[in-house]
């Protein structure tokens, strides 16, 4: 049977019915309302547009933010406030007739990688998504790591030096903080007024320069921008170490907006964490692209739906 | 039927008979022998005491340092080179005439704590082992996070603050590298130096200060000591927040003997969590001592012994 997956983002809503082979056979997709009584309404009238006509076994939303599982809720969304505490299941469900589970949606992203993309060979992933900030999901032994509560997989929150810059979360010096889109933009603002006769430094005398400047210069061969992704790639790899350490996985794929720049920023991840991974882990390993792209959500988050025996629809 | 868990340390090699409810039937000691030849002699010698008169369903040797698992050896032990590349299970199996398997043994100690231990009401269980170094092993929904090749659980080797200072495995920043007994002794000569007056001072005049000197003034009110092993709890605290975020556990288990030190170094390792670790993962977890001390190698690894089947030999 299908399954529908939506992935509920801070600016857009997407859904799509997914057979078990991993094929989207319908797809929608909606501005994402951020009061909780419209935001539901709209959730519910996108399975229904996908649905139409067809058999739907389950459904699941890959929500963004920290969850409760065994609450179906999502405690905390610092990018869609709207989300936070709505006892979704049971809103949705009676709407849509068919199970509904919901999901962090890095970890969701990280399942359709392991189900369809570039996990779907091995038995133990680990996920990164990197964009204004880095997500992370990880199956180990083929089993997605939710955590006691659903809130497991928090792999940009990991400390990578505890007395570096701060992050959104409050804390000093997570992955996140260090590698991620916003600190690239950081960096390179820093970089443009150290060197203001450098194409950043000339960017930045007339407006705020952003993670996008970097790639696109980088791409050009400017060696100032190069290095500020080198430098990234190197606080990437740090972390990535410290990950296959933990998992002594088959594959890391990285994914999400700044994996544009591609291996202007892996080459540098690469040769970190050789450095600092330990053998036999770091011999096995291979860092890659995430290959579903942005589709990882909507197929992930289809997988983990669930029937109303409790199976994944899509099965295992 | 009942299984042999063997520990393989750098000094002394311990076994157990241990029934399916996890009562020890019978043990046996050695030192342990830097030679492979009498190494293997030794592991053999100490199964059969132990087995003696009694039906034993499969042995897991639990060993120091970095395994691959599919080959049943050792790759890399820094305190026990004889292990090093040794075909154990070929070895050692036609000698005894049961299965042998190994196993990491912080990790096989891990199993130990959440079988019989620390862990037992729960299904998420971290567990690190403090000592001279600092080994882990991660369970998650009731698997033990073996990785591809059988060498993941590597807490240790997770860098906290990468610009810290040298680890034994030749990085830098290590949790192992902050938080060790190594680490509190590096520490405690530090402040010793800079307080020449103090109780570590006048140690220090004499002989070299160890970790251990450390605890002991710390548990008569010495705040020097006692600051040596806050911050040492501080940086654990760095170590375990990033586990939180990632495995979501309801317990974090520690273990090893700088344990000994308990809440001189725990109060300030949890306080440093709930600063770094997200809700609602923070709210859940439980730091405590390990229960089981050093009786966790023997006890996990006889939990994770296989019959002839592969099925563990005293069940899930």
């Amino acid at each position: 049977m299908n399954a529908v997956g939506v992935d509920v983002g801070g600016t857009k809503i997407a859904a799509g019915l997914v057979s078990p082979e991993g094929e989207v056979l319908a797809e929608a997709r909606y501005p994402t309302p951020h009061s909780p009584g419209r935001l539901v309404e709209t959730i519910v009238r996108v399975v229904q547009e996908v649905s139409d006509g067809h058999e739907v076994g389950g459904v699941c939303l890959a929500v963004p933010g920290l969850i409760l599982a065994q609450e179906n809720k999502v405690v905390f969304s610092p990018n869609l406030r709207a989300v936070e505490g709505i006892p979704l299941k049971d809103r949705i469900e009676p709407e849509i007739g068919v199970p509904l589970v919901i999901e962090n949606d890095a970890n969701a992203a990280a399942w359709g990688e392991f189900r369809f993309g570039s996990g779907s060979e091995v038995d133990h992933l680990v996920f990164l998504t990197v964009g204004t900030g880095v997500g992370g999901g990880v199956i180990s032994h083929g089993v997605l790591l939710r955590g006691a509560q659903g809130s497991g997989g928090e792999l940009g929150h990991v400390t990578v030096q505890a007395t570096g810059p701060r992050c959104t979360c409050g804390n000093h010096g997570c992955l996140e903080a260090l590698a991620s889109g916003t600190a690239i933009g950081r960096r390179a603002r820093e970089t443009a007024v150290e060197n203001p006769g450098s194409a950043l430094g000339r960017i930045a005398s007339r407006r705020k320069v952003l993670g996008e400047d970097v790639t696109e210069l980088a791409r050009k061969g400017d060696e100032v921008a190069i290095s500020v992704l080198e430098e990234t790639g190197t606080w990437l790899g740090v972390g990535l170490a410290g990950f296959v350490n933990i998992f002594n996985p088959e594959v890391v794929a990285v994914g999400g907006g700044v994996m544009e720049a591609g291996d202007l920023i892996l080459a540098s991840a690469r040769r970190e964490l050789r450095l600092r991974a330990r053998p036999p882990s770091r011999d096995l390993v291979e860092v890659q692209v995430a290959t579903l792209g942005p589709e990882s959500g909507v197929l992930g988050a289809a997988a983990l739906a669930r029937n109303t025996d409790g199976a994944y629809v899509l099965g295992d």
